[in-house]
């Protein structure tokens, strides 16, 4: 048997326009679906593991769409919630030569925004898995989407399982004070925790020494020193 | 100078799957931008009438296509308000043969739907105009989109504008009493009501004597004696 | 848990020309993947029912392409086996008011005909089914790919489970007289037969009496006459 | 009220091969429809102004579309007259790797070039304009169309508009001889000329000294030069 | 060897809006190159015989399109002349239920329309050649289509080739009386005269007795009466 | 009249993905028809000469539609044998960036390999050329085919025209030994040889001295060396 991943967030309908049309100029939208815990699953699945997604999506075909196109990579999906109001929806301008790509939103409201813990049945999701995976993007989409992580975290690691998260801050979604009050609660449950100078910052609250990204001045011990920072702090 | 007419609403954006496919089978949608009191605007755009239409769209490129769309075929677009979340999306399956059409609205949080009154100009909306179009659908979608809507009959009737409105019962949108409540109100503002039996009974609560619509069984005499009570009681 | 349905035959590429173009004037071709038996699975699928399709593709993209269209469905496909030379393909120019479709086969050495028992585990195949599915075109292809069919065949009997078959006489790929042989012997296995007198005829040898398909005269008591040869001499 | 700019030209079909297919290759064309003058005018719609455009296209469903492409994008197409025999067409096939590019032109006889001073109201057309703009294409087109040029200048300089020209020389349409006798004439009225050194000889009839453009040798000494020129013989 | 026909005409482009849209709707065209004698000799060609066309097309890529079309289909291609301004080009706008399909001309000034007889080695083209075929469209192209036409035909009849003229009234091209007398000279040199009682009287001149088109009455006698007419007065 | 250039071997159905997807995310396939002596026959052609193609292809639509591809570049096809069982095929997934392309032949049992040296009357085929010219392709297919080369390089030369061999080692097709004693066969018939250091060695067993392909080191020596070695041995 291959080894079984699971990976918990939100699978959105993305719209793009073909051929580098500007939106103003398309009248089609190319469809996928996907979402930074999907594509982990169905990568994983091209690599050969079970890769096991869970979101909620809404009970209509719009909904099952999402879950099909999950399919054909051969993500399992049987733990997919439905119902719930809608998909969320970002449309995709890809740029060309100096215009820059543009990305739109529309993601208030989404399935996965809404779920109850009790949508899901972490005992059986988890059983025979051997990593978890999210992201703080999923904790960012509202305050049940932020405890149903905290959850499914805490569920895993009860299990014995090893558990990612990649920290992905979104300022559109959440405050950085927000951000650093739930995602150090979450880090707690995390063995694998995947991100970069910033996002320490901005969701953790931590600075290294001597960097300043916003300069483009990096330096490595700045990183050990934040490493060390979350040790010391977080994973005591 | 061509007749100048004035429609309110909203305008959506419609995303269809091409070629008779499913949606779950779609790896695009095609893209356009409408609605019942925008395509009256654009209709008489066709016939060498000076369209307008009056709106809210979101401050960003999909709120732009759905202006640019109306561009196309004339309408004039100055005084569509620019701001809120969202346009509202409706997706569009069409049937083949033995399978029907479908079609999923996913329009909660649109732009029209949160608009003020303040949005709008309406001592210069309607200068020069001879008529004013609205439906049922409109002040369906919210308290604030209610209020809108009477507030521009009002300001119509009181410039001697040529004031319509079509009835349109949408049950998703809101409850027959609710709707009754609205549009009963609304009708006092209005020269030119079109509609059906049924629309006459769910929104405005006059029953046809003797007809039964879900029997099929419709009657001449039935439109007359609801004409009269319309007659009777609203325009009073 | 959802009823499981397993299915066995030959999964193809079909290129069907777009837009009622003719072979000879078509640019791109539309790619699906299918087949009688994979269709049913899938199918049963849409219905909520566990379809699981058995078959051999090629160790290359395009069996896995083949694959991963059956996963879009929910189908399970992790019995299919992989190896052997190649995909069956047919091409398929649509007809359009006069002119009749037209239909050409590039099915020889697929990977399902050249397809070893050994390639398959039907105990774990069979495990927990319901019902086993297969058509006449499966034992068509191949003395051994007539192997295969019998194998299994008597593997779900010998498991308890329901089996049927689609007739589905198939001229272009083997003759009347081997077809009757080989079906004659699979149909022992089979609970459900499913075809019109013509199949009963070519693939069975049983003629209804006082029928003439050819000339376009059938009788319900010719049916019955059918039913009863087969049963007295097929299921004794 | 936002700036209104007019400009007067040609606007024609665009058929380009898509996918960088060469001619021979292509079995549709994308198309699109514009020219110096239009494009102008559509640019200062997208950064807000008031673009005006005016034109002559015939009275056929091409003309509209042409009309309704430029309304898309919020440019004012009430002047546009309606008339003559067809649209100017031009084909393009876009380059690829080693390959260039390749335009052939169909642009004789466009309504345009047949156009009467009489099918404008250039009195409507500028009232309120802050600038009009025009090119050396549009005088090149036929001796109808240099002198509705010449009264468009005119009658914007009457008005007190500041008006500009890009000389723009295209040896298909015009000699050296016959673009310098009318260009001079029509530069009387243009208080900004664009242009390069090449488009000054060819067009003007004025050479930088020490320069020589098919040599690739510049200096800024020449342009200055050139402009001493054009400014101490035309604008006298 | 196979029989060969030889047809005379115009090659036009045909630009058609794809998926029953309208032409201001249009963001691409779907392209063939065709038209009556050219559609007639690909149409032999697929029958096994060998197909001459005629004509002449621009010395530019988009001539040489129209020329490979043909090729496509086994049409000989070498007697076409290459030069003159521009290939004929129509737009067809395909009608959809109560809207009917529009077609748009632009083909004044064609290649055809200018050819000279010089252009053409009619010795060299009617060699072997068994029919020679041509419509009443050409000639009405232009005085030197008509010349060109009428040379042809002469030619053909002196080699003892079979003559067949399609009549193809075409009121857009030339008046009835110029038809009638241009098609009454050619028809002396055609030995099948392909037409409907319509083309009759435009481009000849016989009206049968008793008919009238335009009511829809047709009679068979009329026909008969027309036909003895045409032999009476045209081949003497 | 045109150079008559003869060239005989495998056209081939190309299936490849468009807009750079992946086999197993496509839902459509380009389609062209090619092969590398094909490809010489229609590239002269775009340059003048008369290129004649020799191949064999299927009696069905889908031989008829690689012929006609060719008719569209002017490539004279009245020699291709018609009749064999398919066509090749090879499908292409273009590479992005990181990712190379991919390329899955599908060629057995091709038609042109089951060809019979009877199927062509080399005498006509060779009548009027100048120059004969095919691949290590060819004979690589099928001992059949082997068989017609030699077959058609001694006839040409019987008639004096220039030979021409491209030496394209397949690996996929044959070992280096067959390749090696069928080619140095070949070789002999050959006025024109083209390849590579790796070609003469794979095909024809002679090794450059001092130069090493899979390092990387060519030296101008190494292939004049190869040049005398192969002067010596097979035009002796």
């Amino acid at each position: 048997m291959s080894i079984k991943v699971v990976s918990l967030g939100e699978i959105m309908m993305r719209l793009s326009t073909p051929d580098f049309k500007r939106f103003v100029q398309a009248d089609s939208f190319d469809v996928t679906y996907g979402g930074g815990e999907a594509n982990v699953a169905a990568a994983l699945c091209n690599y050969g593991l079970q890769g096991t997604f869970v979101s909620k999506v809404p009970e209509n075909a719009i909904g099952q769409a999402a879950i099909n196109q999950l399919r054909r990579y051969g993500v399992q999906t049987q733990y997919i919630a439905r119902g719930g109001d809608r998909l969320g929806i970002y449309f995709l301008e890809t740029g060309a030569s100096m215009r820059a790509s543009q990305v739109i939103y529309d993601r208030a409201d989404a399935a996965i925004a809404q779920a109850d813990i009790a949508d899901f049945d972490f005992d059986q999701i988890f059983d025979g898995a051997s990593w978890f995976h999210t992201t703080g993007i999923t904790p960012a989409l509202s305050d049940k989407a932020a405890a149903l992580t905290e959850f499914a975290l805490k569920a895993a690691k009860a299990k014995g399982i090893t558990t990612s998260i990649d920290l992905n801050y979104r300022k559109k979604l959440w405050s950085k004070e927000k951000a650093r009050e739930v995602m150090t609660r979450l880090c707690q449950y995390v063995d694998v925790c995947i991100g970069n100078e910033e996002d320490a910052d901005t969701t953790l609250g931590f600075k290294a020494k001597d960097s300043d990204v916003t300069k483009g001045e990096i330096n490595l011990e700045g990183f050990k020193d934040v490493f060390h920072q979350m040790k010391r702090e977080i994973w005591i």
